[in-house]
């Protein structure tokens, strides 16, 4: 068996730290891509190719690598052909965190602990494929059976959200414990223009301002129909925003010119005008106001930042976005940026709670220390009177997001975990996140947890940390669940 | 107890090592910022907080991380407050190297090996109080017991080093043996103009001036003032320079035009000329400058690179520099930069021995490199007879600074330890140094050897150096001490 | 002794995949700098400095960093002096790489497992050299001794390759087994304009225009020339090109104006006119039509990327380059650098089989999402027939080339092996050359196998991999030769 009960844990003090103390918390996901229909509807998922590789491009990519012709990964082949083609690439994928990840997700929730390879391909898509047919395979099922307590999915501002609504309805009148609930979280990444054109930007305004009920002419009207939908999400639930900026466009000394130039800006690019000179004062004004408005509901800000998206060009055109094309990126500014972005806000009394991802690891030192410039104080201080209670003094308010895409993996987490542990407070981590858009994917917080224990009782063993199991089994359970549940305040 | 005599030592070799050659060496402590008057006038500190957290923005940012409100860090709580404050946060800490540090330091010099906690903060604050009170803990108390041998302050050229001639003459009266010198260091950083406006820039070249008894109209002014005040430092025993700079400014084929350029800017400045147009040249003037005057007196030319200061604008201008709201630098085109400066002072015969500190860890390898290219020849072979014995074929005579700032801890310190290793001579490394405004950070030292140690002895142990204690313990002393005395020519 | 038969492998696994799997594949060295008349004239070296310090600026970097005069490094001391300084310096270098090859490189192939220093220089020198003076330790002894089944040198456009062959006849004549191959490889630096003045540059095209027997007028002069060198390079055996651009100079954007701008510019750089604008247009089609050549040809591109070369002035001024002044850059916009040059030659089905060396471990993460968007195709599907059948979906088509230069290390070679495992797939790595100048470097191979069976090993014992010995053995078997063996497709 490869995926024993001590997978990951090298040290007696990691194997009691895991089972005595991590194991058993519940699942706060704060972040994933589930489809909130998927969820409503309960789906049962016909085979283990709909349910497991589409959509994966994790799994995309490595059959790629290992030179599987496209017909077989996004192509038109059946889904028995796809999962064959897959069998066939796990065991080139040795040292690849999927490798990893395959063999925990058939373990849980299938129960398979054969590895998966082109012997046993046919035995497993029958086992799984039967278990997929029964109630506590459903999407439901498999998050009750993985101990999920709520998820936040991610949605557009033009969402009108009707899944969650449904779901939170069935969700009240069931009564049944242990349900979990479902939050959306304001996304508004197609609110902020981008260099490639601005036809597809204005319609999707137009569909905003219809959802809105504002008619976006100007750029102040924008900003009040984000206000809008930004109401809207919290009335829904809604706790949390997410960014996938690309750049931070602000800079201090031209604050007075800036709204004026992006209001000129915005004029331009609604009038369709080409040859707009510079989006870096509307998107700046944008990003800003996103962020005063989760200062002002005591949300949290989330940004997402350092990939370059969509590199291959020959394969855009054919499959569109989220295909398996993107990477890391370098060169964006990124300590002048962070700082100037967040000390404006700050300055304002404007800056949220905030969590920051990053993808390229070399920024993790940059990121962690500019974070801790700005910890030990919110927005609601001076703002809002009922958040005040429970918002001021937030322990580390500015968290360092755990590792993301390609460096969600025990050598990015562990990056992660030992860059805030050295530059800032890991005990305050508000921990793990799938943000994963399939229902299989629970046990990226397992294998979190397990390298979260490693890394402990490993130095404990040591003697670099004190070999006080309960001190460090607290700290634990606070990554785990304790400080996710705190600090969001769903 | 936690720090145990074998702390950090995980194989017998590394116990080896640390017990029979890194221990008993005398500290050279080469760069520090204590204060001169503190140590002349062998200040008596009135309790644990004076000692301990004034000053220490490391503490400050680990509060504010962990929701300490501000008023109990750099407000007007009582210092037992503060003290109780920190106590607090210190069990939150754990992976941290505050963690390490904090109990390093109650050990070593106050004898205590309880863990400080809220539930042993009384006791601790009251032993610590008691014993600061008696003369083996006074300044110069705890430098005797830490077996410093000599120390280097950090000074401004305007300074007169009163301190200095005072302590001095006190310690030659004294006749006592291992009484440690004190000598200062010229960093002239305020010297160069920068973009926050240049009155006060004035008001302190009109101090320079009416200090080095020049009437600084001209930047050849400025630099002739400089001149006289680096032979005063020398006079009184200086050896060191320190330079802050967070840019280099040379471009190789302008050398002529930015001579003029920069006398002309200079001269805008001077006037209080709004709009300066560039100020490259002018502060690449006074830094090649600075590092001629170092290689004509066989002096120590000393880099602190990759910062980026008060990023958080509120909060600057609430408590000022130097209030833990500093972080790391990315995007400074490192490499051209280095490499243009190192070459021009190295053709004209004028590179002094350097040593390059830097914090942000992914230019680790860059820098090692690139010092590799200015290897193995002084200024003095060409120029100041008296000094080319002393200098000549110098071994390492660009040296690759220990892990600064955010990095002084044992990620960062194994890092820079691996790289000097891998890219260059780890043997001829001139070792550690406290950077410190604290008496009690003398532990630092034990704390790089104990990770010397580890890291040479485990590597014994498992084959990848020799199994030759004599060999290793060897060049365990030589960084822990021969080589800086070496070195620096004191 | 220092160099065990179990050097470098920590765990019983690790031991049993090197010497069961690793140890005896036969050595692909697909990229190196040996001299080709050496290998056909099958030199036998005087003595060990001038096979082992000559041309090696590795040891002359460390002499220098080690206060040795210049004169013992590439000045007029006698071989003998040389070596002796070496000797001295060798101590100095313990954890350093030089450390580990140099005792690697003296038990094979000459059977010594004393460890060099002044105490057995003379020993050493004496045995060394009398082995060196029989047919074994010829510059073909050594490689028979190594068992090198092929080697490609690197070559100019402008050589004759006369010396392949000649070579290539012997071998044939022979009859032998086991007598490596000999092919060149395609360099093409030269032909690229450089900031350094363009009268090298014209007497540079001269002579390819007059081997090429293409008078060289226009820039598509100049390509077909470059293809006409490719072409005979193919004839010889030829199967691979090398570049070591410092920049690419692609923008999307601006494709017809480049293509019309960088004819213009070449015009100008033929005619010897000053103060051409840029040269990135030119230098960008060039680059391309190199891509397209090894498309259409079916070869594999190598691009060495990252060094920034002849950084100190005065010593460039006397010794030229590499001579051991070279170091790693930053600041070169790498992601959108990479993404536009691969995604342009992909578009056009003209990407060939690639593989990236980089210089700058920071950039590892950056280079191996990167090569991750472009897998899976070959320029041959849409072009040439006869290359279809061997390179459709050929695995792994981009390749994360082994840790180079600077990197070329146990530290460096782990970061690359554990980022290609990560982010791509370790199993189909084609895995390690040498790239020296030196016979004796063969022993890379062996460091590089003995640390892959480490890594691979250890992972076995703890649970992170399978503890299937013959699934990581061929593995083990497929990086050391067989996906080398595949690729090239010699």
């Amino acid at each position: 068996m490869f995926i024993t009960d001590n997978f990951l844990l090298q040290s007696e003090a990691a194997i009691r730290l895991y089972h005595g103390y991590a194991n058993d918390m519940p699942i706060i996901d704060y972040h994933c891509h589930l489809s909130p229909k998927e969820v409503a509807e309960n789906r049962q998922f016909e085979n283990l190719s709909q349910i497991w590789l589409a959509g994966d491009h994790y799994k995309w990519r490595a059959m790629r690598a290992a030179g599987v012709d496209e017909k077989y990964i996004t192509g038109d082949a059946s889904d028995w052909e796809k999962f064959q083609a897959w069998a066939e690439t796990v065991p080139k994928t040795l040292r690849n965190p999927l490798y990893h990840w395959t063999h925990l997700e058939l373990k849980r929730p299938f129960g398979i602990t054969k590895q998966l390879s082109p012997d046993t391909a046919k035995e497993i898509w029958n086992e799984c494929n039967a278990k997929l047919q029964t109630p506590e395979f459903s999407a439901r099922g498999i998050m009750k059976q993985m101990n999920v307590e709520l998820v936040c999915t991610t949605d557009d501002p033009i969402d009108d959200l009707r899944w969650h609504k449904q779901y939170e309805q069935w969700r009240a009148a069931s009564g049944e414990l242990r349900v979990p609930r479902m939050l959306p979280t304001f996304r508004p990444d197609k609110a902020l223009p981008s260099m490639f054109g601005n036809q597809s930007y204005n319609e999707y305004l137009d569909k905003l301002g219809a959802t809105a009920g504002v008619e976006i002419k100007s750029l102040d009207d924008l900003l009040e129909a984000l206000k809008r939908r930004h109401d809207y999400f919290h009335e829904i639930g809604g706790r949390l925003s997410d960014h996938g900026f690309t750049w931070f466009s602000y800079e201090n000394n031209k604050e007075a010119n800036s709204q004026e130039f992006a209001a000129n800006t915005f004029r331009l690019l609604r009038d369709n005008t080409k040859n707009v000179m510079s989006l870096r004062y509307v998107n700046y004004v944008i990003q800003y106001h996103c962020g005063v408005l989760d200062a002002e509901r005591g949300w949290t800000m989330q940004l997402h930042i350092g990939a370059i998206r969509n590199n291959n060009t020959r394969m855009f055109e054919k499959l569109g976005a989220d295909a398996g094309y993107d990477s890391i990126c370098d060169d964006y500014q990124l300590a002048g940026s962070l700082q100037s972005f967040f000390s404006h806000l700050d300055k304002e009394e404007k800056l949220p709670q905030t969590i920051v991802y990053n993808l390229n690891p070399v920024y993790n030192e940059l990121i962690a220390t500019m974070l801790g410039n700005f910890q030990g104080r919110v927005a609601s201080e001076n703002g809002n009177p009922q958040l005040a209670t429970r918002n001021s003094l937030l322990p580390s308010k500015m968290q360092f997001g755990s590792g993301w895409w390609f460096l969600d993996q025990k050598d990015g987490m562990e990056k992660q975990l030992n860059c805030l542990s050295n530059l800032g407070l890991l005990s305050q981590f508000v921990g793990m996140l799938t943000d994963s858009r399939s229902f299989l994917s629970y046990t990226r917080h397992e294998y979190f947890r397990r390298i979260l224990c490693n890394l402990l009782g490993n130095e404990m063993e040591t003697g670099l940390l004190p070999n006080d199991v309960e001190m460090v089994g607290k700290m634990v359970q606070d990554i785990c669940y304790n400080n996710a549940k705190n600090y969001f305040g769903f």
